[in-house]
């Protein structure tokens, strides 16, 4: 654990995303607002699945990053908080068909919706969502923040299907790993990055500085969300520690700890994620075996490293209070696990 | 079964989409070009699970409708292609999430995707082909047939929860069904004609009248789809009759024969369709019952008044060619159940 020592040590303690939540938090009331009022429908179970996941207290750091990006330029109109608000559907579409796709229990703390009303309605109503979200990007107007978005949603879905082929196989490699989770997770921030400076109409170096800044904190995200789930609590993470583990996923912990591992640690992992046999006290093992090997710690050494992207990215756009905002962001998502 | 037979006897033996297959044959091959090179992707099992789907041998009859719409104006462009190749798109990713949701075995005769690769991929591949959609409509670049269709999307998914929530449920009425079925089928064969004039530049009135004779056509198909499954071979079908039945979904024959049934009939429907309680000859006793009580018959009857609706809406369309193969369209599609 030397490692993780030594990076928390570089953890500045005022990490937060308190900024970000100040400078946006009128923009963000109109993005609830709208979020609200597209996911109703004279269809019941609709709006009471969508309210059920909206108001359940996920960070809505996609939507913020739309209105800063939007807002760090003096964009006036009212776009930016419809863009945000179809970022946050697509966001929670998936969330409703990744539970489904994981067999997951709970999701935030709470009972996915999967297990409250079912997975017949958890496919619909994503679907629904995601029908929504294309509804309100269209509403805006602008073709470009079209083109990103729903590109964005047609690499989701890519990265989803990639990491079905990829859980329970020990041979996926960090290449694989890694495509996965810009896929997945990445290639949605980029976008919702992006279409602030689309929309307020700046150049394509301001574009890509944003979108480089959203991608490489996705990566960032996604690997600290990987390395939580062996290493937070519950409560922390509202959702339970070792779900990856008994899902099959192989994230970076996994592939470094197979790399690194004896015969018998790559017997056991074989057993556990390819075979699904799992026993008491298997999880604690397998945490054993990363801090061992010192899994966790080097996916968050990569966590930092994207993260040092994402700072970069914000050289380019304009300094000021949103750009300062981001900064801590970045610091933020990489803070919760050290 | 009296008014079956007189129903058949209006029937024009000619009655064919054949004229619509000549009209449409070469805007189809792009059609189909753009419909394979655009389900390709570098995950592997994206273009495996959307081309067995694709190759499977539906009628494409929406895409068809797109060509149709937008030729008879003259089209000279080719975003026409591109739209129907997204329409269809569509459709065939609502056909992977609804055999998820249905538990369904087979489609189109073959088996149905989520029995050879899974629910899981059924529901992320379905999710890609989506997206995809969106991509491809983005490209046409017409926000009106975007908005078109995305309005299409949200719709249809709200049909399909409803359809959820009046499953397994014999309080369904005439108007709850007429309200899925407009929602989950006609409404995307009203986007598919629409968007014809749309990027034809033609008026108002234009589009409405080719809108209005998608959605008539929509809920005619509908209407002979749901009772052939109470009805026709599976090899017509390429399902097996009775999937309806053994799904617990309240249709319209089901609907009229328990309005007009006796406490005994009322019994037998709620033994079946709301306690899922089947043995070996219910479905020959549903099909008797629902002869008894002209539900099937009538049923057609229905069809064929939309299917009118369907042809006095071509009236204003331009007279020609192809407005004489939509009129066949509407026979054949209802001339598969007399």
């Amino acid at each position: 654990m030397a490692l993780v020592t030594a990076v928390s040590n570089n953890t500045k303690p005022q990490a937060s995303i308190q900024a970000l939540l100040d400078l946006t938090e009128t923009g963000m009331e109109k993005v609830n607002q709208i979020i609200l009022s597209k996911a109703g429908s004279n269809v019941d179970l609709i709006p009471e699945i969508a309210k059920h996941l909206i108001s359940s207290g996920g960070k809505r750091l996609r939507p913020m990053l739309t209105l800063a990006c939007a807002d760090m330029f003096g964009y006036q109109g009212d776009g930016h908080e419809v863009l945000a608000a179809s970022v946050e559907f697509m966001h929670t579409a998936t969330l409703l068909h990744d539970d489904v796709v994981d067999e997951s229990d709970m999701r935030r703390g709470k009972l996915a919706a999967r297990k409250v009303w079912g997975n017949q309605a958890s496919v619909l109503v994503g679907d629904y969502l995601l029908g929504q979200s294309f509804k309100m990007m269209v509403d805006v107007g602008s073709l470009e923040a079209l083109r990103i978005l729903s590109g964005a949603s047609a690499v989701i879905a890519e990265g989803e299907v990639l990491q079905l082929g990829a859980a329970q196989n020990l041979a996926t490699s960090e290449a694989d790993y890694m495509r996965v989770i810009e896929a997945k997770t990445a290639a949605l921030f980029a976008a919702a990055a992006e279409v602030g400076p689309v929309i307020a109409n700046q150049n394509d170096e301001m574009k890509l500085a944003a979108r480089t800044y959203g991608m490489e904190l996705g990566l960032a995200f996604q690997l600290v969300d990987d390395a939580l789930d062996y290493g937070g609590t519950s409560a922390d993470l509202g959702k339970d520690v070792g779900d990856d583990f008994r899902e099959g996923k192989i994230t970076l912990p996994v592939v470094l700890s197979v790399q690194r591992g004896t015969d018998e640690d790559r017997a056991f992992w074989k057993r556990c994620l390819e075979g699904n046999d799992i026993e008491d006290g298997d999880l604690d093992h397998a945490i054993e075996l990363m801090r061992k090997y010192d899994a966790i710690a080097e996916t968050v050494v990569r966590a930092r490293t994207f993260g040092a992207g994402a700072l970069k990215a914000l050289e380019k756009l304009p300094a000021g209070a949103h750009v300062d905002a981001m900064a801590d962001a970045v610091e933020f998502c990489i803070s919760r696990v050290s």
